[in-house]
């Protein structure tokens, strides 16, 4: 078997991303075996192992020298013209990290690396640099329209059906053909993780899935008659359920995965209970792409009191999905 | 001080409360001090009794007899003529506690008990009795159109500004003038229950509430402002706030109260913090009414196999807040 390669981004430079890919990715964490390869500025780099008192020599990747050696490498990407700044949104920052992003999934793109990790960037860094995208998934979304957000933890799994939407439009899209679209692809990533699949359960969109149609009637119209067209193509998908129930009937069942209709229905919930532990998983992508379910915490950026948990966990699905891709 | 008096109905007939209201009266639990007075068939109770195989005289509460005895009493409502059916909804059932709760209504309304507590009722019973009320909440937000439906328990406090609605018709209601008016109103009747009040936290509509009118619009145009009156009439009052951190904010909190814009924002962090541990605690009404915050469970009805703690908690829960009212 081939050694995964996967590329690790450090994020947005002035926030806790080079902080935590550093912890994340030191001896002690016993990582599975693979080739890690950093995408960034090996003098942010250098600049966060002074602050850590941590010394590694971290030699430049160059895949025809390295074809199968395990490790930690860097895919030196050299800082813009101007400085970082720590602790607050910036040009430069946005700049940097959105640099780093883009090469990082040139590499996926061409097979360079099995699987991307990203380290949290700002979207108001990205914003003052000029770049239009709301985030990693939107670039992906934009690369990869089929790309489904998912949200991973040994808890609880959740798949948005819309994510970055208002409310009001979020019902709007409960159509039963992007619905049904939706569904089918969502098994077909997940089959590719695991070939018997994962029984997916569909939460309502409405209170009490509706109440056979006294409080809303999208459940009738559109949402069950998609769910009863992907059942007759064979995924294992049940539902509408209670909204409120039925994270219960997922928590720790491992083969179970939610499908929420909007963004706070499944982040509610995921949040709660996989905090410092969940992981956010692009799927239906020709490559894994898993990144922390966290933000940049500006606030104690450079202070080296960053909880790298949720990286690792990230890093570790990485790692166990690649051989995969 | 007096006894508070405390008036339980024993919810459908057919469902699991006869028997959680016999277990959790029982004198093991050690219930505050206080004159319980169930509102229900003598008939029904005995022959949950001989299922548990537990003997209790209960005596028949007269007001006059027993001013301030405490102990467990019996307000006998006789059945309606058809027989009732034991694990599925039915007219008698509807007929039946439909009649209990309305009688146990208007001893609160009189001031004879200063609490009510309800065991879980079938809307499908009551549908069927030609019962036009969705359940104990409507009937009482009817002849209190005032009533705040809020979830209580040791982890968490919610308060539904909207609950048996359409989603969409929950993003409807989102004007300023009703969420000031609900914000006001759900703070008396906090500072009713703690003198210093509770910190409200507003969770907002939309997605990271908003992002500053990036994903919807309500926050700016209806909720903000809202808050901000409140606010200047002394309401300890924030937010909005993203709704997928909002409840990790308020965790553990217990002088927080989450205000969520519609029922599934509150009732799935609801549901998955405070399992058989949460109470339904109606608001700014003239007395207190809680009720356990699950269903009649037919399916393991008359098997003597159901949890009585919510109901419990129920219970305790009126019976500390009733010398209040």
């Amino acid at each position: 078997m081939t050694l995964p390669r996967i590329g690790i981004t450090l994020g947005d430079p002035g926030g806790i991303g080079p902080e935590i890919v550093l912890k994340a990715l030191a001896p002690e964490n016993s990582l599975p075996k693979a080739q890690y390869i950093i995408f960034g500025s090996g003098f942010v780099l250098e600049a966060e192992m002074k602050r850590q008192e941590r010394k590694l020599v971290i030699p430049s990747f160059e895949e025809s020298r390295f074809p199968s050696l395990p490790g930690l490498f860097l895919w030196d990407i050299p800082l813009p013209d101007e400085g970082i700044t720590i602790g607050i949104p910036s040009k430069p920052n946005g700049q940097a990290s959105f640099l780093c992003f883009e090469q990082t999934v040139e590499q996926a793109k061409k097979g360079v690396i099995q699987a991307l990790v990203t380290a949290p960037i700002s979207k108001m860094s990205w914003e003052m640099a000029g770049i239009e995208w709301l985030g990693h998934t939107d670039y992906l979304s934009h690369l990869y329209p089929q790309a489904i957000m998912s949200f991973w933890s040994d808890k609880l799994k959740v798949a948005l059906y819309t994510h970055h939407l208002s409310l009001k439009e979020s019902i709007q899209r409960i159509k039963m053909d992007a619905l049904h679209d939706f569904f089918t692809r969502l098994d077909r990533a997940a089959k590719k993780i695991q070939p018997d699949g994962f029984q997916l359960l569909v939460a309502g969109l409405n209170p009490h899935a509706g109440e056979g149609g006294l409080l809303g009637s999208e459940e009738n119209s559109e949402i069950i008659p998609a769910i009863d067209q992907a059942r007759k193509k064979g995924v294992k998908i049940s539902g509408p359920f209670p909204p409120d129930t039925v994270f219960l009937q997922a928590l720790d069942h491992p083969d179970r995965w939610v499908i929420a209709l909007y963004h706070d229905q499944g982040l509610i919930p995921f949040k709660l209970e996989s905090f410092e532990e969940g992981v956010n998983l692009t799927l239906s992508l020709p490559f894994i792409r898993t990144s922390p379910d966290h933000g940049t915490a500006f606030d104690i950026a450079g202070q080296n009191r960053a909880n790298p948990q949720s990286l690792i966990k990230a890093i570790e699905l990485a790692s166990s999905l690649s051989p995969l891709f």
